[in-house]
């Protein structure tokens, strides 16, 4: 069987990265492709790599055009979803893009994002242990799907196994992560500029801001079963040069008394039989050049006694296992399909 | 009074970046450039981009040729200074950008670099906190001075007022540093090549194994007054697609009761009279690009109650403040000239 | 059936990604990996980024262990091919990705590379133009194939319909070409280190030197059913700080009494049922993003009066159409398979 | 004596670098920064790495602010001097680093700006070779500057000394250009972003449109004493990955019967006394790292006799030699300072 698609928000980077990602789909038609400001326009003068999808033209982002198909995406700016979900109702399979869906706690929403508050969706991140399994299982046959945060799913991820093994303490976890600036979408903004990103590393949001922190807590809370606010995090993001790619550097205190061989085995266990979360030998740390492209999420760890920490390095490519791998993935558990479908574990390199 | 220099190590990039500086100076002759396999060539074949020393040849790098300055610049690789210094007993200022001469503990030596150890030099970090006064006074008049590891200044600091004033704990540091490839100096090694280090970040040394650490914790020990074994840390630095610069983000935990003024006045008293280490205002954060070339470390500072942490995220020129610079800074006060000689404040940007 | 495959020069830039592709073909093996001073090392390794093939151990690169496969790729240093050529007389199909057996002139071969100069094999650019017919042609049950150099490759697709359409005057060209440092290959060399590369723009074998000359003036003069010595090419590579890619801007005088219409016509025509080379609409060029891990070759074409010249723009993956995908191409070809089979249009993009 | 000065346009690229060479001139003081839509704000909001300006704040940028100083830089898109040049009639030195006062010919003007077209002011490019002396002599005591189009002048200092020695025809000229994108200045547009740049070669204004042809048509009219006419030039720039640089290169016909040491000695003989111009040994060629934040030119030629071409390639930095380098060596030209104070010859590299 064949499943139609609307994508909207196909001009910008996430929408433009699933259509690349369901171009190649066996079981999937992209049907439609919705914009905002540039609707009427062929999608390739907005998406000149995407040549396999030269014949599609961007329309009107409505509810009325996006109705109809068997599977919606949403690529919308957060806050913008929520007035689409109620009009596709009798859509099949709707998997939001965008953080209007994630989280579920009303309160951390106000904090961190403000505006209407909407009704939390699974969680689009398959390999991420929750209450002792696998948050697969709430995926297969879902109808709605918040694909995660880029930043939050790499920490929670990269985490995950440590607090649920109970190895590593979850109330004093330092992330600092060097990202491309693809994850801050397409949006004429100085400081996104080239001449401002090249040859240069930015901070942004310092200090406890970032509005992926409250859903790295959530997901944590619900791997370890600890109460959300036992989880506090030093979250900083870090610009670099280049255009892709999340590489977080993540630590946390070791519990005392836990051996070396029970730390590794946490993640080794939790991650041993995943195709796309995998744990590198002992010594080894991933590049973010080895999953441009790639829907996999490297992992290497180290033991620091000195320090006291488990420093947990993990790169992504903040499009696809970030975005837009995470939203197929998703999708083919939700269907029934071959997890990996349409995703590769080999990224582009160099 | 003009003195006359002798630089080795002048085909490689600590080496090439002393020179630019030097070549500014008015009160500096650059008579000697040394090399060891490039010796007999035009230094320009080397440094290309250093056109008003076209007339200088390197020359082997012999204690023979060393001597008979009034000044000699070591940028060697480590454990090679040693065989030199002891016949440049009459040279009057010798400057080691090398770390043969930075520890003060053979056991810390002996842990992270090995080999014959050599007794410490001045630390030539003039703003440093030491001991309730400034490193500065320490090198009036110095003799023999060891310029720093670029990271290990950086973080130093970045955390030296906090520990001195007792408002932040350095028994739980955590630091992220996104570092330019520049750092790890030429040498034609594959990892270091460009199509490994373009579009990609990149972690090494993960997980407690880098050279500057204990220099850290000798820096933050002087600071604090505390042993060096009360100070932890966790070190991880990132190459990242920018050929010079650092960025450090930098937390430890606050100390119980301690008020937002305390600590922000803690880093504004030690460094609000400071012309080459500047505390942003509020809500700012430094870029490396704005101290490229230059001889500033810029500093934003948060406080994370949430986190229970303070972050600071410090930018800096590897080769400028972190090596160079901080060489030449130690020089004019050494020399009694005035500090900023042939020193800039403003970076190259964008 | 399933074809089993040997690569030699595993552990480079060009093996690594004829790896990458037959990863993703559904009619390949990939049995063996051969290197030299790497071998017995595991695959992933040097190649980090091939997860799907961490199974891998690298093998000596000796004639014994490249035959009785298949296929057999070549991805050595050009002049080593020829030792395994005649020792796998009995493989039915090999690919060279060196330069060994693309000239037909001994007389060049000897001018720009020296050495045992080899036969001649079919040349991997299926989409050129040769005496009136396409390159692909000769490429059906092919046996032995040699792909092409990545620079010479996109200059002679960029020009072939306007010579063999005698719009062009081919005897005046001008070539100058943005490339990335990937296509130097995996060699650790001072010049090519990140820090040499990252921020500038390198020029290289200025002035007539580079080996991918020859190469242009055969292909060209196949194109056009000129002599050799008619072609006269200015040719200049420039790396620039991306890891892949060559954006090539290609010029050559418009002939005496052409019309627009006819200019435009010849690209047209060549290329307007190809699927991986692609003239893009008037007015529009193409950048080496839209095609990065693509198999596609963009071009745009302007015509300047005032200039009296045509210029090309043409985009492509040095990695992928410029060698890798060439030679999985050819070999789709030289089998029966489809012609794009594990091979993509759609570029990896931003 | 101490000048007092004026820049406009503050905020942005070109402003920002001249304020940054002002700030370290002797002989200037920095009174007044104006912008538009920033007025109001500190400069260093702006310009994070101008240290050393941070007591600054940016005024309206109006004739009346303007006035009263002894220099006043107007770095604002074209067509926007005109309206304050009037008012700024007895200002003793107005520098114009925009188009309005370039070009000779209203027709060229027309074709290729549009707009009010103003009288011509002396072109602020000192090396250039113009009716057989340097256009130095002109910018003596001059009252009214217009400071270069970067690549303009990077392409006119390429050929001026070969089609003023008549040893290369200037009616077949072809440029390619990688450009960093600082050149664009600082306006938030999609196509500049640092996603859209990164890891990409992006070509722009292909065919002839590029506004900067007609200013190159005229200067090497003028240096050939040839009309304009017969200069005929392809010109296409390619943005690349680095902030700041420009490496051109650029090719043209050997003139028949020169010899080799001809044509050698036509860009020996212009430009063997220059600081900021200077021709690399034969077989050398310039990088733009080696030139990055100098006011210098470096220029290799290659005699290409297979090609028939000679070829120059030549690095500047554009916001320095390009630009504000330009104007401020041109201004100390005009007042009698020595002509390279403030203005350094080496670059920042790697």
């Amino acid at each position: 069987m064949t499943y139609s698609v609307a994508v909207s928000g196909a001009s910008g980077y996430a929408g433009g990265e699933i259509l690349r990602l369901l171009a190649g789909h066996p079981d999937i038609e992209i049907r439609t492709v919705t914009a905002h400001s540039n609707a009427g326009q062929p999608l390739i003068e907005h998406q000149p790599h995407l040549r396999s999808l030269a014949h599609l033209t961007l329309q009107d982002t409505t509810p009325a055009i996006l109705a109809g198909h068997d599977i919606v995406f949403l690529a919308l700016p957060h806050g913008q979803s929520g007035q689409y979900t109620d009009a596709l109702g009798d859509t099949p399979l709707v998997i939001d893009a965008g953080a209007d869906h994630r989280l579920t706690s009303q309160d951390a929403w106000d904090a961190f994002y403000g505006g209407a508050f909407h009704e939390p969706w699974s969680y689009g991140v398959p390999e991420l242990l929750v209450d002792g399994t696998k948050q697969r299982s709430h995926l297969v046959g879902a109808r709605r799907i918040a694909a995660p945060g880029c930043n939050a799913s790499t920490v929670s991820l990269s985490l995950a196994p440590g607090v649920a093994a109970g190895v590593i303490d979850p109330s004093d976890i330092v992330a600092v992560l060097a990202v491309g600036p693809s994850g801050a979408g397409k949006s004429a903004k100085t400081n996104l500029l080239a001449s401002e990103i090249l040859g240069s590393a930015n901070p942004y949001a310092v200090g406890g801001t970032h509005r992926h922190i409250p859903e790295i807590r959530q997901a944590l809370a619900a791997a370890s079963g600890a109460a959300d606010d036992r989880i506090r995090i030093s979250f900083t993001p870090v610009l670099v040069p280049m255009s892709r790619g999340i590489l977080a550097t993540v630590t946390a205190p070791i519990v005392e008394g836990t051996s070396d061989a029970q730390i590794r085995a946490a993640w080794q266990d939790a991650y041993g039989d995943e195709t796309f979360v995998q744990l590198l030998p002992e010594g080894h740390f991933p590049r973010t050049a080895d999953v441009l492209g790639a829907n996999t999420a490297l992992m290497g760890l180290a033991i620091d006694r000195a320090a006291n920490r488990v420093t947990i390095v993990t790169a992504v490519d903040n499009l696809v296992k970030g975005t837009a791998g995470a939203a197929v993935q998703s999708m083919n558990i939700a269907l029934g399909l071959p997890e990996g479908t349409a995703l590769s574990t080999n990224g582009v390199a160099p």
